[in-house]
């Protein structure tokens, strides 16, 4: 009979030897995705009906866990790791990020204020350096300069946190007291993330505040011209323009919006220029990779997301303002309990006033051993192995006459159809050829609509994915699509 | 010679070995947390001073990364799983915790949407119910009902949210378009957790828009007549109330506001009431510990950190509402590149919708590990001998004439001082108790004011703290008071 008064800690020993059997149950899964559906084929609530209803009273025996874990939990996921994962955007991690990822965990430490994390702040700052020298990013995005980078969970937190600092800076300090109480304005293009509409709406300004600047037919790049008319039309209306959001590497072909054109505007008028690459900021590891950020000089901030591209677990993204000042006036507030020596000295940096929430991991840590493992030159070639895979699809896209591709192709994303003569009917044969293919389980891809069209996309992510990985996604695009011609249903 | 044009990706059998090695020194660490200083004695720049100007051309060995986090990184930290950590509140981990997040990092899936992660969504709906059955809160937060639960990264976004709701629906739904226009206002106690300001500053609100409401000078608990004044004065002045944060258990000293009495105004406005149980919300667990939560039945929204005090390691927040409907209403936005089939059929939770970010992480997995671990009475144990220490070091105090205890300590908080005729000599004596204690490394306090007056706070937080640690913790502050009082400089 145990004890049930005092509490069952794991000891040292038990931690030793489970901890073992679960980093070779993560290399055995690993090693096991090619076995398995991309996504499963079961029905919302399959999960949770094979789970107890409430928790046990007492401990279950960690073989009990190991056990759903094969049984329920990993037969239950989209396996985002997978080789024939092409959805979305990618979100892969490595070996060197989980295993930064598990001393962060065990380290458990909270780095709210430097404080409270020496180590974990300064690595933060010095990996976000290095991560700008290795993207040649502007001087004033370093910290030895007067800007600096941070460590967000995502792009969409990194969009919120320049909204509110662009907001601070257009009411010339009065946000802070008043509120969005004016009439502020937000700029991006019609293909611009959704995420900021969503941070202009949870910043107060109101989906009413949010400009979707027409973009190029051509390109989907955001158009100058455009973009200078509205934001002549608000100021003369009485709008105070905050913020203008370009992005690198638009989510839904990316697209890349001309920054030297659009920063010329945003300077004359005094707006915040955030320049998002969630996705593409990677690819400027490698030198010809990096015609998309030229201007970026001119940005008050930029990020993007090595959880996304540069094999580091989700969450991971990398943010820079070149003011961190006006960044902390913005959001700091200075609660009895969180002052010390070191805040007060004015010598450290406390990320809390980075961000939205208070406290933080040593997210640094899996980045860390993420640039140390691979090195420069080890992530360069990751990244134009993907590269040279979409272009590998691309080709194969091109040569069938019955697709199309219908945006440019500068990263690992290439997004095409079904050619047809009826709009209508073009959208309905990709809409069932996607739903085929995916239903299969063989791979995963997800869609979009360019120019109001229904379009395919397929994003070379993973590190597992070769040449056979893609050459089967197209076999399996081409037989859907034979199905779909010949009628039969998905 | 390295052929630098294939990435170097960490094989399986790399992985095994440099896991095993990782675990074990995770569990070597955590051995040897009581032979460590609690923070570090460096000053700023010590830790980046030691690290490279530049990431490494070509990636360094696994020996040089784990020979860094030995003689670098460690050292270099302020150890919150130290037994002698007593500062803030806790961010306590543990095996399991750990464990389950090893886990999910190998999986390395993004959850965004039930299609991308149907057992990360299924899975953490599942224990969220679970936990509000540990916690007994009331059923209308159960997904069966009409809300559910949803893990944030922490109480100040779970905060943010719920103030986000609550403008949606103060605003009868014109919110969404129409942004902060008007002057909407929100209400804590002036004990209440920077965060909520910090939110109203976020959302457009301003801290103009805060109203600090008076608390009891005994309980130091929000005082409902100043809420109840300070609703009607606001309304009276044409000013929208949007939203209530009660607090159980404060940052400052663990205060508890009267929600039955708050949430009888909060009901005669139409006030959103958000309970805040951050700290606190773990020790209902134990049934005797409950008290701090009647009167939940009438909150929109609820929440507590397991990363806090719940062996769960950061970040971790559980967060329910009463109406998910208005909280996704509020929160939704949905381009065509997230549609897919199970979000149209309405038959599944797409937690992006819930929180601020777009895409999430599988953190239910740690927190599914850690209560099938423990189960019930095991967390019950834990926290029974926390809050038993805790008692524990307050008899400690209270035999010692120089010390006073200056608020209730209903949890594992005690917050106490020095004794002083003078008020102003009597907070520099106890600062500089606190910095004397702190400089030496052998533990690490923090303190706060309380009734504008300086004190110390000890929380007992840490799986490791045993009554020998308490202790010396006790010892070392009755010597630092003698020092002080002798007046040797610190």
């Amino acid at each position: 009979m145990d004890d049930l008064s005092v509490p069952p800690h794991m000891s040292p020993d038990e931690f030793r030897t489970y901890g073992h059997q679960l980093v070779d149950w993560v290399a055995d899964y690993w090693t096991s995705l090619p076995q398995r559906r991309v996504r499963p084929a079961d029905p919302p609530g399959a999960v949770a009906a094979k789970l107890p209803a409430g928790p046990p009273a007492t401990g279950d025996g960690f073989a009990s866990l190991v056990d759903d874990l094969d049984t329920i939990i990993a037969p239950g996921l989209t396996h985002w790791q997978h080789p024939r994962f092409f959805a979305y955007f990618p979100a892969n991690t490595s070996g060197p990020s989980v295993l930064g990822d598990l001393v962060a965990a065990g380290l458990g430490v909270q780095g709210m204020l430097w404080a409270t994390g020496p180590a974990c702040t300064e690595v933060e700052t010095v990996v976000l350096d290095w991560l700008a020298d290795l993207l040649d990013l502007p001087e004033k995005f370093r910290s030895r300069s007067t800007g600096g980078g941070v460590i967000q969970d995502s792009a969409s937190s990194a969009t919120l946190v320049a909204t509110l600092a662009a907001l601070h800076r257009a009411s010339g300090g009065d946000w802070r007291a008043e509120g969005t109480r004016r009439r502020y304005t937000v700029y991006t293009s019609t293909e611009g993330h959704s995420s900021i509409e969503k941070a202009a709406r949870m910043a107060g300004i109101g989906d009413a505040g949010l400009r979707l600047i027409e973009v190029d037919e051509e390109t989907l790049a955001m158009r100058p011209d455009r973009l200078r008319e509205r934001i002549a039309a608000d100021v003369a209306a009485g709008a105070v323009p905050a913020l203008v959001v370009a992005t690198v590497g638009t989510t839904s072909t990316t697209a890349v919006d001309p920054l030297p054109a659009i920063a010329e505007i945003t300077r004359e008028y005094g707006i915040w220029l955030h320049v998002d690459a969630a996705y593409a900021g990677s690819a400027a590891v490698c030198p010809e990779l990096r015609a998309g950020q030229v201007g970026l000089e001119h940005a008050d901030s930029y990020c993007f997301d090595p959880h996304k591209w540069l094999l580091t677990g989700f969450d991971c993204d990398a943010f820079w303002v070149a003011d961190r000042a006006g960044l902390i006036q913005a959001l700091s507030v200075l609660p009895e309990y969180l002052r010390n020596a070191a805040t007060d000295s004015d010598a450290v940096i406390d990320y809390r006033d980075w961000q939205v929430p208070l406290g933080r991991r040593f997210r640094a840590l899996k980045l860390w051993f993420v640039l140390r493992w691979y090195g420069a030159e080890g992530l360069r070639a990751h990244i134009r192995s993907h590269v040279a895979l979409a272009r590998d699809f691309a080709a194969l896209v091109r040569a069938d006459q019955r697709f199309e591709i219908v945006a440019p192709y500068p990263y690992a994303l290439v997004v095409f159809r079904l050619r047809g003569a009826a709009p209508d009917d073009a959208d309905r044969a990709n809409a069932a050829l996607l739903e085929r293919l995916n239903a299969d389980g063989g791979v995963y891809l997800s869609h979009t609509r360019v120019r109001g069209r229904y379009a395919l996309r397929l994003a070379v992510g993973s590190p597992r994915t070769t040449a056979a990985d893609v050459a089967a996604a197209w076999d399996a695009i081409r037989s859907a699509a034979d199905a779909v011609a010949g009628g039969s249903s998905v």
